[in-house]
């Protein structure tokens, strides 16, 4: 599939085996010096076959620690010094192999060096394949503050081979699918309707149901994108349950939970809030809530974490703009809208309803 | 005047007592939110003015030490926490008080801050009126090079108040002549000439002269931005001599010559060049040495600096591509080219030649 961007289209590449099929994506490289980014967990398991695939061209490999923790300004620092070590040019391109945090990673060091190199991610969980890969947003943590340092940067391609999935632990598939039941809530009643009956399929790994879900979030995001590449306005949607989320992720220094977990008890919160203040029937909240049952997403707040401190963090997310809360809510399954002004209370009474007892 | 770049239109604000006209330039502003970065030196001599512009909005302030050795990824951070500790938001502005350095640097942060916020400079040195304020690009230096970590980041709205410049000292007045020249040799004969004979007068801070001085600068890089704004074609002209002056700089780390030194030099060598290979005629040669002479800037490398090692670390400058060394020349006072295949040993000769003995 095809993504068009503001400033150009890119191919989004999605199947099993692709990253030993150079013959598809080399030509996207930028010129003949590549460094490829990686972690620990994802090097023993993949780096082999695609150094095989650049194995004539200049390259180099960084390997990270795997965590979110390690997505800061310090790592994007050491892939800065591992380039300028190397005297890599304007036309150089990185190769980001990992999920998220290597994909977010590696694109904000992609989009600074040099003001802007080639960057092309190959993502390895379903979290990045259905969502950190379309959009062209880039960033780095801020110890308080998820992504707040970061940049708008477009990828010269996306290369999604579903095979690695494979070894991705079951934890790690089930929080990916939060994305997925996002696109489903915000803005297609039937692919949530398709997912009810096929959610089975997905977590058993059958291949095409895997490709379909990964294509169809993938179109959803670059929709919204192509609209809106700025983050200006409808765009914004995309953020459905994100302020709940980074709040929970920030208040526990983003280690305990994974990304799609805590956007799996946001959407959720988010649900619960757009019932409460009446713009959602309880009959479609129930079918959100069961759908999220199904995937395994947490339906509570983590131990020790309560509304109140939440909502404080909920406040230093970007998604404050003159002091008044602005958040995604939805009116039906497959329809969100955006509010500015949220009552706070009725915040504060969905994340105390959702504390551990 | 006004700046067209593709992501919008800017004014540039040229004129005497601007820091103190806030109705002017207020508008521009993106929220009630201001941060202003400043240095040690400026900031005794002008934030006070700036200040009580804003004294009815959310401002705060970040006083830097002076110095290029402080345009570091660091500083950078500093920003970055102020801006954090202070829960700035999305509409925040940086505002740059201060030369290049403070210029380049805060639009850096500015750039990456929530992936982009507000950003208006105050450039108070004769260099960062003609040359920094227009163009977008902002960066922080790598240990092992200028400007290798960075991004494309238009203002909001330049405002240059000539008056600053009476407390410049002299050496940095002529260092920011080095640019206006530039202009000149570049693409303007006539504004070459005109400064053969006027550049008494702007060395006497003379008003009206500097004023045409710095607008006819600014307009000559706004229109080749406007045509080029991600520096892929005609843009690569304004490098003219800063092959060569990068160099120098990394060699004495940024802090024994000033940055318009070092494009004095660049310019005389890449001038030199010039004759050498056959383009320029030794006349012309002859007049771009007696106007540079004129503005007192250096005919010499920093003693110490041998040829060799300028030579390899033009090699690590970002005008490379693909081995080759790609350099800007003149055809004629008023006419540059660019050549990709420039013969090594002809650069060497003229390096030589500048050596301190």
């Amino acid at each position: 599939m095809e993504v068009k961007a503001s400033s150009g289209a890119y191919p989004v590449l999605i199947g099993p085996g692709l990253l030993n099929r150079g013959e598809l994506w080399r030509p996207h490289l930028a010129g003949r010096q590549v460094l490829v980014v990686t972690n620990e967990t994802v090097a023993p398991l993949y780096l082999e076959s695609v150094r095989e695939q650049l194995a004539d061209l200049e390259t180099d490999v960084l390997i990270l620690p795997d965590g979110e923790q390690y997505k800061t300004l310090e790592s994007a620092g050491q892939i800065w010094d591992k380039l300028v070590d190397r005297r890599f040019e304007r036309d150089c391109t990185l190769l980001a192999l990992g999920g998220g945090v290597i994909g977010d990673l590696t694109g904000f060091a992609a989009a600074c060096y040099q003001r802007g190199v080639g960057f092309l991610p190959m993502p390895t969980t379903l979290l990045a394949q259905t969502d950190a890969s379309v959009g062209g947003k880039t960033a780095v943590n801020h110890p308080r503050g998820k992504n707040l340092i970061g940049a708008f940067h477009q990828p010269r391609c996306v290369v999604t081979d579903t095979d690695t999935l494979v070894s991705l632990p079951e934890r790690e598939l089930r929080a990916g699918l939060a994305e997925v039941i996002k696109y489903g809530l915000i803005r297609d009643e039937a692919f949530f309707a398709w997912l009810e009956s096929g959610l089975d399929r997905i977590l058993e790994l059958e291949a095409p149901t895997l490709s379909t879900a990964i294509e169809r979030s993938c179109r959803h995001k670059a929709e919204v994108v192509a609209q809106d590449e700025r983050e200006q306005g409808v765009r914004a949607l995309l953020n459905f349950g994100h302020t709940f989320a980074h709040a929970i992720e920030t208040a526990t220094g983003y280690s305990e939970w994974l990304h799609g977990e805590a956007v799996g008890l946001g959407m959720r919160l988010a649900g619960r809030l757009s019932a409460q203040t009446g713009t959602l029937a309880s009959a479609q909240l129930k079918r959100l809530e069961e759908l999220l049952d199904k995937a395994g997403l947490p339906d509570a707040l983590p131990p020790g974490l309560d509304a109140d401190t939440c909502l404080k963090l909920m406040g230093g997310d970007k998604k404050v703009r003159n002091g008044m809360l602005r958040l995604v809510l939805l009116r039906d399954i497959g329809e969100a809208w955006i509010t500015s002004d949220v009552d706070l209370k009725a915040v504060r009474d969905v994340l105390a309803g959702a504390q551990c007892s």
